[in-house]
């Protein structure tokens, strides 16, 4: 293996982006793929379908709270790669390995869906979300132990960002807890998390004045 | 949740613009897998063929539909984000859940062709409608209250989109209210909005001039 | 409507390049999901496993004609496209047609490669092809018309792709209509046309010089 | 054909570059669909639900070494594209042909995963993997015989880039050749090649010292 090869390749910040963006886009929409709606011989009036579509109604759930996730690491996503002045290759494979791990929540939010009342179910979705968001910090300490963000990022942008993973990853841990006691419960939990941190919004409007 | 995070998170306008572009692309794409020829194991002759295929053409005019809305909702999205001079972690998430329900389109879409005649399927595809033009609107009136549009972008830009949106919803709210005379009916008053809407071009040819 | 609307709608050649280019990607990689492998249960040997590979095969030619066929008009668009100073909405929606035509590639490609001995499947593989150069061309006309060229793109340019769209019309014309011999000539021949203008790397060498 | 046309035909890198995101970006998502949880009918307990999880993991160990090689032809594919001051037609089918070869990765994987101990599946993946090498490597020789990489682009970039391309080839070809003796162990020795390609995070740290 040529060192050159290594310090000339995976260097554009524009194009980490460009593949992220598609790789979540594909996440985000594949996981429609799962809501089927019933097979229309089965079905012979409003009532009839109206029963069949309460039957879809759970995947829905599931396919807002997997959507919530992925929005929530995208945002968390993006907000770094902001503030990269440029990559290189060890960083750009650390973000295709966050990359992998954002191809596989449809697949465990497809488990999720299927087993609802099980916890190894649930805890392979929650080792989903740990493992984006592990990636993620690995992210943000290799670019900085290499240099390769920009001027404007400074220590409190650092803490701020390390700070937000680290209490977003413990309220996932506590709500994959929960399972032991109820797996719906459980399920609950995590979404009120997601939620509380898209709906950030009212905290975000308060601290640009 | 810090509110440094906030600050700094989802600020670009660029990054938003380009998962809408992809969340668009797959969702305009995936609806083309519920197009399915017939099991050539049914077929025999031309005729044959000719016949299965006049049974796929109700599914290629609802196709047709969603491409058409989703056309008409992406050169919405973009009119707006092109006007954007920076976005913030509350506008990200609007343009989130508006990417939400655009990536609905193809679940919504597909039972609507799977139920035809059924008043729930078309309920369901009017409130997807609505949920984009509501979520739109909202995205409008955030990017103006915190002053996230750029210097080009007046009183009049607004208006013409804040009319352009309302008076779009009331043409889709009727289409969909005359499903208690006939789910076909009711589709092709929508389809004849959106094809209208679509041939904007005459329009804007004179209003270039 | 407002004219309003109209013109400060679509105006990002940027966002529709992004938009034609993920289209495309999804187009074309779909299409492999065609592409089925045999059942594992019905295999037992090495040479049953090549037997059923060996059925997979028109079905990988069919794809790498689509490939191409996508190939072909994505070179065709970008080259418009990069000539554009700006767009219009009329033109924005020009280039959604062209979009759906794109995006009903996989569909009619599956529908001939199920059908290849049928005159009615390469009928459609045909219409799709001739959408594609018309909606190309009425584009042209379109942006020229409206002056929405950059600069450098004068008669010499547009004359070029309009014979450009015209001839390979006239081919792929040709070549459907050699299905009344029989579909696999027919098929044949459009896969030579088509090969030959990806393999314009010679001429273009040429030409560069 | 015209000259001209060829001449003014897929001059853009930028759109090259997009397209191969984007392409990429399904191709590592699609791979997703091959994962598939066991059938909710089949399971009652968390313990069968174990046992069926566990007969999914060699599908995705074969999903990961996909992502792996994606990954690490992507990172190799825009090592190229970040060096080129423009494309040419010629440049633009090329990259074309490889993109052709990155969206087959799912069904070769896909086969491979269904067919661990057949050599004809692990032959055709190998297969893959060598035209994507070759590919990348012509792309690389087009481009420094056309004059069209930038001026930083020196003989030291072209030869690193080349004997990475050689040497991987080298290894996966041995690889592919240890399947004579055991699929598994030819399967695992290119996991292994791939690893240590994904792990050059360590050399390229020394290597910017």
């Amino acid at each position: 293996m040529s060192k050159d090869y290594n310090v000339i390749a995976g260097r554009s910040v524009e194009r980490l982006a460009a593949l992220s963006d598609d790789v979540f886009a594909v996440a985000m929409t594949l996981l429609v793929l799962d809501l089927k709606g019933p097979a229309s011989a089965l079905i012979h009036s409003e009532a009839e379908l109206a029963d069949a579509l309460i039957g879809v109604a759970p995947h829905l759930l599931v396919y807002l709270m997997s959507f919530l996730l992925l929005g929530i690491f995208w945002v968390g996503q993006q907000t770094q790669l902001n503030h990269l002045a440029r990559s290189d290759r060890g960083l750009s494979w650390i973000h295709l390995a966050f990359l992998f791990f954002v191809s596989l929540v449809p697949f465990t939010t497809g488990l999720m869906a299927d087993y609802l009342h099980y916890r190894l179910a649930l805890g392979i979705y929650w080792l989903n979300i740990l493992a984006l968001g592990a990636v993620l910090y690995w992210a943000l300490c290799h670019s900085q132990t290499h240099q390769l963000v920009d001027g404007e990022f400074g220590d409190a942008h650092s803490l701020a960002i390390r700070r937000r993973i680290l209490s977003a990853q413990a309220l996932y841990a506590l709500g994959a807890a929960l399972c032991f006691i109820d797996t719906v419960v459980s399920l609950g939990f995590i979404l009120l998390v997601q939620i509380s941190y898209a709906m950030g919004l009212g905290l975000s409007r308060r601290a640009r004045t």
